[in-house]
């Protein structure tokens, strides 16, 4: 009975990911990943990205809005990538809209944010590396005031379909301060986007333990329900197959 | 004793849901199609004018206000649903009151929505097409400033009087942002229509299960509780019958 | 050592509802009802009315806030009210308070709400119908502004002090967004209206279950506690008494 | 060691609270008596007016802020006082601090009380009667405004301060929405009066219990903790003594 | 390898506190005593000044901002202590910050509280008497406006700082509404002062329990959670030591 | 395939502390450390400046900004360190950012923090001291109004841009007010800051419990989860490695 095609993948390259996400994320729509501090909301971006490279050809473009350049540069290389390389091979792109440009320079414009002249930047950045993969971490970081919800979700609205009108695929960050309230801060961000992944890292008796949940594909089956993962320095961003008992030699890493 | 006849029913024809509502919606009446971020909302919006064409030859009108029409068109297409050609034929009619017309174009007055003009504009949609059904999706979406809620109500009663006019029956989603706090995210969506549906997608023990629950239907009988339901790329949106357990072939695609 | 004779009783004649209200509700003041939606605040109104018309001859007025004279018609007539045959004999009479006036003509003055204007409608209906009964449903709805909690007590003052002045016996349905806060949605109703009785809907391990408790009686007895009721085509609002199993064959309706 | 006198008690007559109070309310100080909706902050209030007179010969004043003077002498009436020959005697008089003067007449200023006008009517009434005690139900309605705590707490020093001059014992009641958070409403209330007391009607597994517990004294040793009491039309407010299992023939009044 | 002396500690007397804290209070140091209504605050601020007269000769100070001299006096008196005596004496100064000056005349300024002038009237006191300890009850009661938290840090940073360069022992009460929610209201006197202790009264299956915790002390060693203590006519404010059960015959009391 | 070095450790020379963290703090970033009050953090500050002093030979900077620096003085002699001996050398340097010039004198401005005249004197003092290590305690008691959350993420930005830029590894407390609310009080510094320290401090069944938990580490392994501290006068700031029972001999000092 189909007429049109349904929405296609865009395999991440992410270990173990692909396969709880039926096969990769939404190719040509944007992702909400959501979390709090230290969740590995970074790390899955630049994992995005990185896989794309090595493992796909894709060249992509970071924005950072929190950390610098250099501070992703140095994460990205506590599990072995060389982003500055792809740098040089036009593969990667920063982006730089933190607050501060470089590490010691101070921003001109914090408070009235100019969107404009970020997409602009961004739009260019995309051209001219042909990425196909964008990472922007994160969107919390540029909301000068959070008061005003409804301009948030205006804001927010206008990324998203700049981005995609652009053809790439979007994993943008976003903040929530605890795990247990919803999927967003303010409830917004995951009824703009079309995907929503929501990294989870909950404190229990004492230990801390990962988790990874597609809470969302419009358009797609997916697999549910929360995913085992660790960081790892040598295999990064790792999500573990169901019926897999995590190998004893690894125990002493996590905990 | 009776003498007026009661508030008949439409049968939506969404495996399995008339049986829990007593036959169907009550007709020419709105129903609020309320759920948390991937709880089916979009997706029983669709199926109710799917099925009104596929079942009953009733035309439909979709006003699309979150997503673009095009998306509306690719997530049907996912669960076997050509929506193109409905629309050639005349009978499935989008309204975009998205922030964006069109994938690219910006759109004119976010702000402060001219409610007046998308009322016109539903209206021509529905004589043209004869239409019997509407699904708007989603009503949080056009509000700008969700801060009055005096505001949110008396323009939630005008948009859903002037449909009510029109003798169509009204699937009308809207958000919450977790499953716990009352049915809709202000708690005034619900005493405004006549008929309240709540779509849930519990996360527990790091698995979701999604529900169907019939909260309230004005002045007509129904089944209570919540029921277990399931998305699928060939059924679409089944409500599962009471004492039927799920069939072991579905339960890898569910996890 | 009794001198004055305490407050009078009104039975109800909802079934069931006398016995625990202690033979009725307190004569000539008002009780407030409360409940989340769906909860039967509109069936305990109408059941109120009809049953002083049916069984004690007391005309009756309904002012109508939320919902169209001819919604409450339906809803009547589906549990076997002919209302519209009451309002030819002059026991029933609408005044129409809803943002609506009739099914399709704008409102005038919703958000300054003309609250000198309504007490005169109804003070007339009551004088023109001899009513005994009134009923209001909802006070919530025609309250523009949430915000100043001080005013809207003052308004409810108003309105209860001014139909307690004509000795007619008043429900007044207010909503509550969830089960689990308090009386009513901003803690004041229920100070101010002499009487108070709650609808509840609970939800627990995926089925519903409908309670009616009397919170307060200002100066008389009642029985305490939550009781069951049901709300059934053919019987319409009933309270089910101590002791008495459900019958095996209405489980089918509840459920 | 002691030099100085302590605070003197004022048996209040009310059976078996002052058992639990340790011979009384502390005299010449004001007690805040706070409860939900229908817990009986009004029956308190009247029989430690009604147990002055009848036991001890006192004469008293009961302001009346929310209900009108006839609403509380029907109450008292259904418990068998009969306040209108005490009224007769000039044993018993109320100050009418009600929104409406009688009960038909609207009342001039409610939005900015006119506290000094409501202080010298009480000032008069007290002198006038020769009153010991004061009933002052509620201070919760007089409050136009809640907004600004601050002057709230200034508003009741007054009053309370005022009332002490005079050397009556006071209870005011206070009103409190839900059984769960701290003592009042804001607060407040607890800090500025010597003495607190608050009444309790809990629902669990569907059953009502009325509790009374003395949360302080100031300067005075009393029995702490919850105990129950009942409100009945023959003996009005009971404290349940330890130990004394309620009595049979009670247990189909209570529920 | 200690060069400079650490903090010394001051005894205050008061029975089985110095224990728990380890010889007492931290010398010349604030110290914040946080409780709900009831708790003890008041009666543990009179303790720390009488036990400093009786045991160690030292005067003491005692700001009252909440209640008049004269209750405290009553207060006082009812656990054995002659506060006039003392006065008389010179050894027990009371500063009277209250909103009402004695027990009639209206305050001055309670609004725009007069800080400056409070200083001066303690400052001189304190010289007057050669007093070594000051109690400060409450904090809470002389801050007219709750809003702007960062005006309130600001005015106790002030308060406290010029006490503490007076040289004297400062305890400063504070208010909490509820036992559940952080140290103090605001969450801000706790980080200011010091030394900070806990008083509780917790209701639990419908008894009350008593207990004091020293939740910090800057620099020096204390025992830490919850300790039993009671308010006993006889004996005062006495906290219960570990392993000694509460002696049979004072459980009536308790109880 | 690592080109670029990753992120260096800076090892605290804190008891246990270093193991947790695998090796040490990163080197050259900013790590928050948040705590209730009484939680530990100014120790953990004052800990991490004289370990580097003892242990490493490296100079430090201790800004306070609530404490006043003679405070700081006594709190670390009282777990054994002299740094008044330190300051003379020239290996300890205090930045007075409290309210209080030295022990007397008032500030100049407070509500409107002069946050460039503050950088200054860091900056002064880091060159001047040669200092490696900067400890901030705390943030929380500069923040004059905390309302408008945007402008304190930027302020706390520019600070920590500021110190980073200089080259030094910081320490910064931030308060919370109670152990359940995510991570700090506002929900914004660990997201700002590169690593995330929590002290924990939870009283449970009457005892207290401390932990620390390292949440975040950017762009470096580290152990999760919580882990026993104790605050002791002979070793100070001490964590407890994993099998390791508290000796005997420690637990009165404990409790
Ligand atoms: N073809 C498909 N097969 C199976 N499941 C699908 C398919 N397409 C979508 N889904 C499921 O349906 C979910 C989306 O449903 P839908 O778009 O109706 O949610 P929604 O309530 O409208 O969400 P939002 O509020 O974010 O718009 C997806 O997250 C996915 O789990
Ligand atoms: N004919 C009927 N037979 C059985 N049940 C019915 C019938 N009509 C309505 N109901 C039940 O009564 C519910 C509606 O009750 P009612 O309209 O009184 O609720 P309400 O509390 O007034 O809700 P709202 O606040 O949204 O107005 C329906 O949801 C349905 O479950
Ligand atoms: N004659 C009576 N016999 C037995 N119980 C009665 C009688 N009169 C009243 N009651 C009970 O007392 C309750 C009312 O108590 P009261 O008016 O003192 O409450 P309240 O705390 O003042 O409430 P509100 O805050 O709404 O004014 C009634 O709900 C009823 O349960
Ligand atoms: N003479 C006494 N003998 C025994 N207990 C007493 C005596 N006097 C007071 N109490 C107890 O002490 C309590 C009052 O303590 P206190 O006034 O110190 O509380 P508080 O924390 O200052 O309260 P508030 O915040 O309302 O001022 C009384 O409620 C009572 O239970
Ligand atoms: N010499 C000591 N020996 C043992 N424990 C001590 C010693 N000095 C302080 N403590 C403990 O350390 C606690 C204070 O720690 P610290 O000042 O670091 O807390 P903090 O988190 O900075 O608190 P705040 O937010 O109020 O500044 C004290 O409450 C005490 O329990
Ligand atoms: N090389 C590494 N090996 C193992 N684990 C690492 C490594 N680098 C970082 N981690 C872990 O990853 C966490 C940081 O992840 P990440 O920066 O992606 O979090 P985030 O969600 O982006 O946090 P924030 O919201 O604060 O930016 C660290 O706290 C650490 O536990
Ligand atoms: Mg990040
Ligand atoms: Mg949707
Ligand atoms: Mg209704
Ligand atoms: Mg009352
Ligand atoms: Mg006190
Ligand atoms: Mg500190």
């Amino acid at each position: 009975m189909t007429a049109r095609a349904p929405i296609e993948r865009l395999p991440t390259g992410i270990s173990g990911f692909d396969d709880i996400a039926g096969g990769g994320l939404p190719k040509g729509r944007p992702a909400l990943v959501t979390g709090t501090t230290g969740s590995g909301k970074t790390f899955f971006a630049v994992e995005f990205l990185a896989r794309g490279i090595l493992l796909f050809g894709q060249p992509g473009v970071f924005v950072t809005a929190e950390e610098t350049a250099d501070s992703i540069r140095r994460s990205a290389a506590s599990v072995g990538f060389d982003v500055e390389a792809w740098e040089r091979e036009g593969r990667w792109v920063f982006v730089d809209a933190s607050p501060l440009d470089g590490e010691e320079a101070p921003v001109r414009t914090v408070g009235a944010y100019d969107f404009g002249a970020l997409m602009a930047r961004i739009d260019h950045a995309i051209r001219r590396s042909e990425a196909r993969r964008v990472a922007f971490d994160s969107f919390s970081s540029i909301i000068g005031r959070f008061d005003d919800v409804g301009v948030m979700r205006r804001e927010l609205v206008h990324i998203v379909a700049g981005l995609k009108a652009l053809g790439v695929t979007l994993v943008l960050t976003s903040e929530r301060s605890d795990e247990h309230d919803g999927i967003s801060r303010y409830g917004v961000e995951e009824f703009v986007l079309d995907n929503v992944i929501v990294l989870r890292n909950v404190l229990r008796d004492e230990r801390r333990r990962r988790t990874v949940e597609i809470v969302k594909f419009r358009g797609l089956p997916h697999r549910t329900g929360e995913w085992l993962f660790t960081i790892d320095s040598r295999e990064g961003f790792v999500v573990i197959p169901l019926g897999v008992a995590r190998p004893p030699t690894r125990a002493s890493t996590v905990r």
